[in-house]
């Protein structure tokens, strides 16, 4: 608990001082004011988050947590529990969509075994942070003790840390579990306040009946267990999961180092939102990276005011979506320290006696 | 007018009997089918178009192309006219949005002088391929001869067949010319029927009494001039510019030797329109990069039946968007070649037994 109570006292709010200065250069670079939208806004927050005028963003970190759910046993996945630790060591191996995307955008995948349900074989790849073998059924009690959440946020805490150690510019958050939008959903709907049914979404591909299933098993889970909805650590242990809560933990301690933190999904933005109530200040550090097909996304982003920069249709996870992301931020950050100005380039700026709006 | 004819004459349809094998190939991926959305799609396009199941996209390039427009002496622009051979010097020295961004996704791009209106210094990175000083103004007459807009598309094709034979996988269209976004407005209202008033917005940004003229200008010239909603030439002739007659060539010649073409913004999309009519099957080998905030642009791409990838409140041209776009595109390419199967990482499928819908 220390380690996580210190945390959440280092983060504070950035410092907004520097957001007039990456202004008035983003409207000094050789385009009409504002022409280039939101990677210029994109640009700017950066700009904010990391207190430099000309932050780099070479070093990338996506981190793809993985862990298993006691609530499978409801039927709510339309793959079996297996896959969990099968897409683990096609993380490590390089074969899966998250080492494709990040590779492109030339981002390293950090892989994190934080409670798959079986022992992993080791791979100098994956790190092993295991909290436990899956959660419990949170249909049928709380996911995990109060205890067991708060070494999955410290875990994630100290993850992050060893990353950083090593060089890190912006990260990205990603996930694999399955079964892990059931809790998701418990997670959004709790704290949004919205009903099971505007929240939870087909996953990985369930059928009507399934989905069905799904909603009832989540209803049944926030009924059994009374999440509070103001106490993050109370909603991970009830109806969380162990990457959910180790990613809560990358995202709290990236914001004591003011590291961007990309959030990528359903399962991510959940991440979010207990780290969000928290610490709401950590909200300043984040970009939302695209809007998921998951029913309810949409709904969790907007409760903490993010707009995602990309609608792809997407719905996999893993970071994919962070990935993506990754690549606009970086060449929004580009645009900002590698565009001449009006006055380098000598163009002339607008018609003055014109009067025109900006 | 032969070049222009032959080259029309070699466009079919792609196609598309490999659409089926990239679909098994893209469901045989260690994913969810679908889940990665437009991404897959894409890919299948690009396979469809390139005709190869395992296209490559490494030579990419930005058609960046240039020109003066008569109708500025209208006050439609928000920018003096000097600015269009600043910018054309600011392109060929790296320093303008569209370097920062093609560099940013491993793009080259050619700039061309379509019809600026002063003669301009030679560089080694610029093409010149003059078709006049400027256009005439519209407003009080067609804009250039039907000589000249051959003349111009058949330039547009020149240019192409020149860095085909360089290598390209991929091609981006860009554009820049101060007062271009109202000849654009006019060849939109013309090939969608729809009020000028739903097609023209603030272009580099004029304010409401400019907005209002420009509304004016461009109602003057399509009534003046009458264009033909079904006759490309025509079009381009009477409310066209040199630019857009060179865009529309680059289109038409991509799409005979089945090169995918990204689409910019405003401007791009109104030579896509002329191309479009001219020979309606290029539509086939066009993705749309972007939905530009320049009003009409969404009607524009509608016309056509294209959904565009991004959405970032992007106004500038160029291609930046085009470049953005082509980033996204080559991870949708990387994820249909680079990712494991389910065979071949040994990871299960779905839950059969549960006959879950897909």
């Amino acid at each position: 608990m220390r380690l996580l109570n210190d945390t959440l006292e280092k983060i504070k709010g950035p410092d907004y001082s520097l957001a007039q200065e990456a202004q008035s250069k983003l409207d000094s670079l050789t385009k009409p004011q504002g022409s280039l939208g939101r990677l210029e806004e994109i640009a700017k927050q950066v700009v904010i988050i990391t207190g430099n005028l000309r932050p780099q963003l070479k070093n990338k970190a996506i981190f793809t947590m993985a862990a298993d759910h006691g609530v499978v046993a409801e039927g709510v996945s339309a793959y079996p529990q297996e896959v969990t630790p099968q897409m683990v060591y096609n993380f490590v191996k390089g074969g899966a969509a998250i080492n494709v995307v990040a590779r492109h955008v030339g981002s390293r995948v950090v892989v994190i075994d934080m409670g798959v349900g079986v022992d992993l074989e080791k791979h100098p790849e994956l790190t092993i942070k295991k909290i436990g073998y899956g959660t419990k059924n949170m249909a049928q009690g709380p996911a995990m003790t109060k205890e067991e959440a708060i070494a999955s946020i410290e875990a994630g805490i100290e993850i992050f840390e060893a990353e950083y150690n090593k060089g890190i510019d912006i990260i990205g958050i990603g996930d694999m579990g399955i079964g892990n939008s059931t809790p998701s959903a418990a997670i959004a709907s709790v704290f949004t306040g919205r009903p099971v049914e505007d929240i939870a979404g087909r996953g990985t591909g369930v059928d009507d009946a399934g989905l069905a299933r799904k909603i009832a098993v989540i209803k049944k889970a926030i009924q059994i267990n009374t999440p509070l909805a103001n106490d993050g650590l109370d909603v991970l242990s009830k109806v969380g999961g162990f990457e959910i809560g180790g990613l809560t933990g990358v995202i709290l301690a990236a914001a004591t180092r003011k590291i961007p933190v990309v959030i990528d999904g359903f399962i991510s933005t959940a991440a979010t939102l207990i780290a969000f109530t928290l610490k709401s200040e950590v909200k300043e550090y984040m970009i939302a990276a695209h809007c998921s097909q998951e029913k309810g996304h949409g709904l969790m982003l907007a409760h903490m005011g993010l707009r995602p920069l990309l609608d792809l249709d997407m719905r996999l996870g893993e970071g994919t979506g962070a990935a993506l992301g990754m690549g606009i931020i970086e060449a929004s950050i580009k645009i900002l320290t590698e565009m001449a100005t009006f006055q380098s380039a000598g163009v002339s700026e607008r018609n003055k006696e014109q009067n025109f709006k900006s």
